[in-house]
């Protein structure tokens, strides 16, 4: 008979104890398991072409552009819907992306190694703002800073990284920046200049012109997200070692592709428990509604998983501005997420509630009992293919997915 | 007959409006008016040698040897008390500098200027932590720094902001970092990230030699306080502007030389209303307790008096873990300041007060009806020379100069 709580304890011990150390970034062929030419990786669960919302379409053309294996949308569509390019979620790779998440094989990629449990994770590059394939835009404009990320960003960031002599620590950095008002998923303004600042150095020593190393250093200091992609990385791999508990019914993946929300559990191995998204509700930018917003999607949902993002809110009173809502309610969004929580994390402290661990580790035995469904902060994309970010607000999974996994836990473990 | 409420508001107005640039980086010689080679500036109203604490005494042989006036302590102090260097407050020369504040004709110091009402004012550069001068350390290590701050450092800083299209907006930088856990005085770490950032671009375009470059960008990264200068340069830039309003009771001035503590204010002209510095109550850096501190000392207070600080601690609630107390506490202080400051301000918001502005203008007829004193985060210095910093508290001006200075007032206006 397996302990289920000792279960969970464990699983939520390796997730806690898990020390990510940013240690490199290379091409996603050359270091990604499985990744090759042919095949693009995505957020969130398995889709197909057909299923896809109008950004993970978009997305997914871009990278096709990119890559040049088509010239066009109807081209790249034809190489999809054949099978000649393959589409697989991110996180059969150990990977994950924000937003679309699409991720092709000659994409610079961040390469997260967690120190404590052995296991790697990556995540693509952050695009910054504007028009990106994150949110299915894909015009030259969007290929162009593209190819400059991949050939000026990419290779500067790795000779940076490569003399760095520990890398950097993803969860020392994350400590720092849940005192300094972020919580690590809609809001990642602190941890992106303790990022720009650790890199600074490291980047002006590296042999590249001047002013790539100038122009570069500008990039990461002037997008609030530029540490984002490691983070999720870095959530990935605590979120991995958590992952294949006998017993446990411990949420260790949580992501979504524009149509489903996919949830994997770690007692109940690589199964994924999916259900339609829901609608974000938050602040649009001037001249959209949410007439104009596209399903939940992105794999930056590993934050939450990883007990950052929505559950840390109450270290992040700012966010509410970009969200909306109250200081007040911050606070509230976390503790409501001690409910469902299995642990307050050793490593992520919340000042403003005298330092308390944020809430980690979600069972869905509570979730169930209940009725109380993990808090996401999320950026919203355009329904459409192209136009990109739209708002940003918050979300919660369908309830249908928990009472599944339930069930199949009770069929495999009763 | 003079309007009193109507000169505050006018005063305040002067001081919230007020929009500090920093904008270069100089030789103190060559740009902080008055300034000469016989001519130390501390921090605090005027003190000789012979009433000076331990750590400005340390500071003032420290920067007479780094000049090379003198070759040791017994030289150093005979220059002094002969009166062949003099010294003057930084307060006297549109200066500040932390703790014992002490600049010389030939250190860089940052050139802030306040665009709104174009006035200018100047700081040195922040050393760091460990043995410094400002805290009254005078070897030959700290020497060397203040030596590589000036060849290295202080060159590449003035090079990368003449670069600078718009310099570096100090008031915005605050404005962010306030939203970051920052309450600018005590603890800068976000607003040090960030300055940092902006700065990294400027710094990797300069002609320096990569590894300059590097060590710049390493010594600001590591740095937690290296913005604390250019931001109490903002500060004085802002408190100028209100200074010298026709009736207004509002404070412009703070400053502690370690045995004085001296305070001006906008109607009452250039007079300082003195009286006995406190001991900080806080926590102290193992190995060391109450007894080992020096009184109250620096500049840094012109925080506090531009509405920031102690003021705004409900922004910064991990700051209890340094100076103590719990979140509560530093929300509770912010609340208090309201009580005796004339305007909230417009700029410097706290998100956990659903961003209510800041506590501004301390108002001294407030402060004595009420007997409140204004709220003062600092560090604390060990009271004998060349020891440094022993820990980190508050500690409030003596009520009398207050009362001191409301009997002037009545004095002059009545």
């Amino acid at each position: 008979m397996v302990d289920f709580d000792r279960a969970n304890q464990t699983a939520v011990q390796r997730m806690v104890s898990s020390r990510p150390i940013l240690k490199g970034v290379a091409r996603a062929r050359d270091v990604i398991p499985g990744m090759n030419d042919n095949l693009l990786l995505h957020a969130g669960p398995p889709i197909t072409w057909e299923r896809a919302s109008g950004p993970m379409r978009g997305a997914i053309v871009g990278a096709i552009l990119f890559e040049g294996l088509a010239g066009d949308w109807d081209g790249a569509r034809a190489l999809v819907t054949s099978g000649e390019v393959r589409l697989e979620p991110c996180h059969h790779h150990q990977a994950v992306g924000p937003m679309a998440g699409v991720t092709s094989a000659s994409m610079a990629v961040y390469v997260v190694e967690n120190e404590t449990h052995g296991n790697t994770a990556y995540s693509n590059l952050n695009e910054g703002y504007g028009k990106v394939l994150r949110y299915g835009a894909y015009s030259q404009e969007v290929l162009e800073k593209l190819r400059w990320m991949n050939s000026t960003m990419g290779p500067i960031l790795a000779q940076a990284l490569e003399q760095s002599e520990n890398g950097i620590d993803i969860r020392a950095l994350l400590s720092e920046s849940l005192h300094m008002g972020d919580e690590g998923h809609n809001r990642n303004k602190a941890g992106s200049f303790i990022y720009t600042s650790r890199l600074s150095p490291l980047i002006a020593a590296t042999d590249a012109p001047d002013g790539e190393k100038a122009s570069v250093l500008q990039f990461l200091a002037d997008n609030a997200l530029s540490v984002l992609n490691p983070v999720m990385a870095g959530c990935k791999a605590m979120c991995d070692a958590a992952h294949g508990v006998e017993g446990s019914t411990i949420v260790t993946t949580m992501a979504r592709n524009g149509t489903d929300f996919g949830m994997r559990v770690s007692g109940l191995g690589d199964r994924w428990f999916t259900g339609p998204v829901g609608q974000p509700d938050g602040l649009y930018f001037p001249g959209y509604t949410a007439e104009d917003a596209s399903g939940d999607i992105g794999d930056s949902t590993i934050t939450e998983t990883a007990g950052i993002g929505a559950f840390a809110m109450a270290a992040a009173p700012a966010i509410v501005s970009f969200i909306s809502g109250s200081a007040q309610d911050a606070l509230n969004a976390t503790l409501e997420m001690y409910e469902i929580t299995e642990t307050e994390h050793d490593h992520f402290t919340i000042p403003f509630l005298d330092f308390r661990g944020s809430p980690t580790g979600i069972d869905i035995r509570k979730v169930v009992e209940l009725g109380i469904t993990p808090r996401i902060n999320t950026g919203i994309a355009h329904k459409e293919a192209g136009v990109g970010q739209v708002g940003a607000g918050l979300v919660r999974p369908p309830i249908s997915i928990f009472e599944e996994a339930l069930v199949a836990f009770g069929e495999s473990y009763l």
